[in-house]
């Protein structure tokens, strides 16, 4: 295989200055979304259709499908639920589509659907089943951390440090983006969460009393689905 | 005092999502533009006037200023120089004013003078005279890394990171992009020739041939003088 360029896009905002025609487009948004998607496909879910607004996610009431709506943090009034890891195990999920909206994952996976190869969900879950994946391919990868609120954050840059450390040693050039987030998972990797305890989403979260959820979100490699995007819908590779 | 923030903006593409009426911001472009600024007006230039384009660059002709365009990392044809600090020696700058567009520093600088409290120019040469400063002000603090045509790079959030550690002993609430940043100034404080020689920027400095720039844009603390932006000119505070 030549060398493949391996790109970390620090913020959905910044996702226009990057050419995706030949890149899987790996989305990180770990405290909450896409690690509650990992544990839901791993879990059977049918399917989860991420979309942009709270509206949009309403209009699938009829369709009989698990509506999950997050803003801020907390499940919207009137939905099934958020994005709680735990709302997303087997007895809840299996053979069910559920239709989900965050403040941030979604933002992302829809800012790069229009360009990329592939767009896969990843999270300390299914990390090394993402990266194996990454490396049987020979595709440019580009890791979109989701942010808060189009601004950095350190939990998904984070993660996207633990994949550039995976990759380097095969045969990608690395930009300036990647070798930071590697860099600061080098100092992050011996104890995730007291490292994360500091980032100022992790803050929110605590206030918001789910510090089971991000403990969870730090589980590395229990889950081994990819979801990936076909016709707007996250299903299992 | 009470508390203050500092924040880190990666890239000028994300300062519109922050708020600076009530910062300073540092423009921070160390390989080469800012490094170059701190020690012309050091070595007694009257002004420095940071223009976007090198039609605007041309049209100060007539006015018998120095100067000085780069784009790509070379000086732009028919110009006296560009953006070398070897270029900004007192025998050459002394009660002169110099014209100057830069790819990525005139960029950020254009990008925040519509909204913030104050600019200012900062890099290694005057680290300690912007932070001594800025801990002297009761505002927030706004760092603003140029990158590279609007994507991060690492130098500019090393030198980011440098001013955060000083800043963090005071009374000062952390961002996660300062949090980031001071940890990548921590590995590479010990070594900045090294770690800075790992960035794509530095490489591409590397092919121009100018690496005598760089390693003179890592002298800490040679330089006492504050660029300051008053009306549309650097001057020195």
């Amino acid at each position: 295989m030549q060398k493949r360029n391996i790109e970390v896009c620090l913020t959905p905002a910044l996702i226009s200055l990057y050419d995706l025609k030949n890149s899987i487009v790996v989305v990180i948004d770990i405290f909450r979304a896409t690690s509650s998607i990992c544990y839901g496909i791993e879990n059977g879910a049918n399917a989860i259709i991420p979309v942009a607004t709270v509206e949009e996610c309403k209009n699938y009431e009829k369709e009989g499908y698990l509506l999950a709506a997050e803003r801020d943090g907390k499940v919207v009034e009137g939905f099934n639920f958020g994005n709680s890891p735990f709302a997303y195990t087997t007895e809840k999920v299996k053979n069910k589509t559920i239709v989900l909206t965050t403040t941030n994952g979604t933002h992302a996976i829809n800012e790069s659907k229009r360009t990329a190869y592939q767009i896969i969900i990843g999270s300390f879950l299914n990390l090394d089943a993402i990266c194996d994946y990454l490396k049987s391919q020979d595709k440019d990868v580009l890791l979109l951390c989701a942010g808060w609120k189009n601004k950095f954050n350190l939990e998904d840059t984070i993660f996207a440090g633990a994949v550039v450390n995976q990759l380097k040693t095969e045969n990608y050039i690395l930009d300036d983006s990647s070798i930071a987030a590697d860099d600061l998972y080098q100092q992050a990797k011996d104890n995730l969460e007291a490292y994360t305890a500091k980032t100022s989403h992790s803050e929110r979260l605590k206030k918001l009393g789910i510090e089971e959820d991000i403990k969870f979100c730090l589980n590395v490699n229990i889950t081994k689905s990819i979801p990936v995007l076909v016709n707007d819908k996250l299903i299992k590779m």
